[in-house]
């Protein structure tokens, strides 16, 4: 059984791309009118240039349950199209014993998603009914892009395990929960620094890393920090530089798939 | 317009009670077999003796979108029969900008809640979506029931504002958060010292305790550590032990309104 890290190894090696389309379907933006046939649309556009899609489920959410239906026709349309593709549920949940398993079985069971993004804040039972599947797994929150991150984020420890700032700390954990190889972490791309410290301490986690396009980080030194000895290990993310590349509905597809190869050959090029 | 934190103290005063129901639906456990017609029963055997109903989101989610339109059932059923009582999406969410902004639509537009529980890993930008709504808003997940907790909350802090440990960080977080009166924090009632400790830094925070019942807190201790000067000021959770006090059809809903009975008055004699 072929698990999401090998997944992502397989993908960006055989399609040479780095790039996680970020699928947020916002109605007052899409250049169509339905959820599923704007996904459907960019699905097409660009599904032999990236290595993973990443639908956020909050945008599913707050359409109600005619938003969760538009998910459930997107996930299958990936799975049609873009078999080879690694599927991440960025949901960020994180709750303990058997809500966390309920969680896991809506996540994988139902929406059918490779890996999904939890917070760590309630410690290792929170990830384990996600990391037991050996065939899926999950990406620890640890550096986020926004400005507010450092408010818990950069708090400094002291004494014992807990030295550095949290954010290590919190590397630190989903490296020690990482006992089957299917975790990752959340690294925002703002941080080019932070992140080529955390590579230095953990080679082999996969780096799930958003923020460069609309949150403003810098693709090539993003990519240049986060990428593991082989030039992989790292889905760069970027939803609404890709998928409002256009808001006509003439040309949205053409842009966001003429956005996404400009993006994965930034990427490419940086690791020259 | 009434906030969720008034709409609290007026339900605790005229009902005498700090019981919430936490409504966490499994099919394995529960006595008849359609989520929306069981919890409906437990609403109607309950509905004089509490504060708060909890639905916690991922049960529902784990069913699909069965279990979606179920808990669009309840939540209606719940403003009907008991519209006094505080209705709280236990989701613990955290996402940012344009995302928290879509979790935010999704909890109040689409499921009507009053508030909900969140994490404070990405800060205040991922809290703000939610308190910015004057009738409604948010729950920071600050101390939980689990061991696991510790592995980060239990983290001792350095310098600067960061005296103690990340939970009391977390709180401090909270209230400065809490500028429109709308922010309360969840503080599990296995800890009923840690919980003293906090009530005491934050007389007016409303705590929301999971834990007694199943995962084992002790009601006593909890209620007297918990409430605030009048008393009040608490939502004391219990999911599994009302909602599955019997599994047999023919007495799961009487089990549930005398567990739920037995509690309340366990919670009143700690307060006498």
């Amino acid at each position: 059984m072929t698990g999401w890290v090998e997944k992502l190894d397989a993908v960006a090696h055989s399609r040479g791309s780095l790039v996680c389309v970020g699928l947020d379907p916002d109605p007052e933006r899409m250049a169509v009118s339905g959820v599923a046939e704007f996904n459907r649309a960019i699905i097409d556009a660009t599904s032999d240039l990236v290595c993973a899609y990443k639908p956020q489920l909050a945008f599913y959410e707050a359409l109600g349950i005619g938003g969760l239906r538009a998910l459930e026709q997107t996930v299958s349309h990936i799975r049609d199209v873009a078999p080879d593709a690694v599927l991440v549920g960025d949901c960020k949940r994180g709750d303990i014993g058997s809500t966390a398993a309920a969680y896991a079985r809506a996540m994988f069971d139902v929406w059918d998603f490779d890996t999904v993004t939890l917070h760590p804040y309630l410690g290792i039972e929170s990830v384990e009914p996600f990391t037991e599947r050996a065939d899926r797994g999950a990406i620890i929150v640890c550096r986020t892009s926004n400005p507010g991150a450092a408010e818990l984020q950069d708090l400094r420890l002291t004494g014992g395990d807990g030295e550095g700032t949290l954010y290590e700390h919190t590397a630190r954990l989903a490296s020690e929960w990482n006992t089957r190889g299917n975790v990752g972490i959340v690294v925002g791309a703002t941080y080019p620094g932070e992140m080529a410290k955390l590579r230095d301490q953990h080679p082999d986690m996969p780096f799930l890393i958003p923020g460069v396009g609309a949150q403003g980080g810098d693709v090539e030194a993003a990519t240049r920090a986060g990428v593991n000895a082989k030039g992989r290990g790292v889905m760069i993310s970027s939803s609404r530089g890709i998928i409002y590349a256009s808001e006509e509905a003439a040309t949205f597809d053409a842009a966001a798939r003429q956005a996404t190869l400009t993006l994965r050959d930034q990427i490419n090029e940086a690791l020259k």
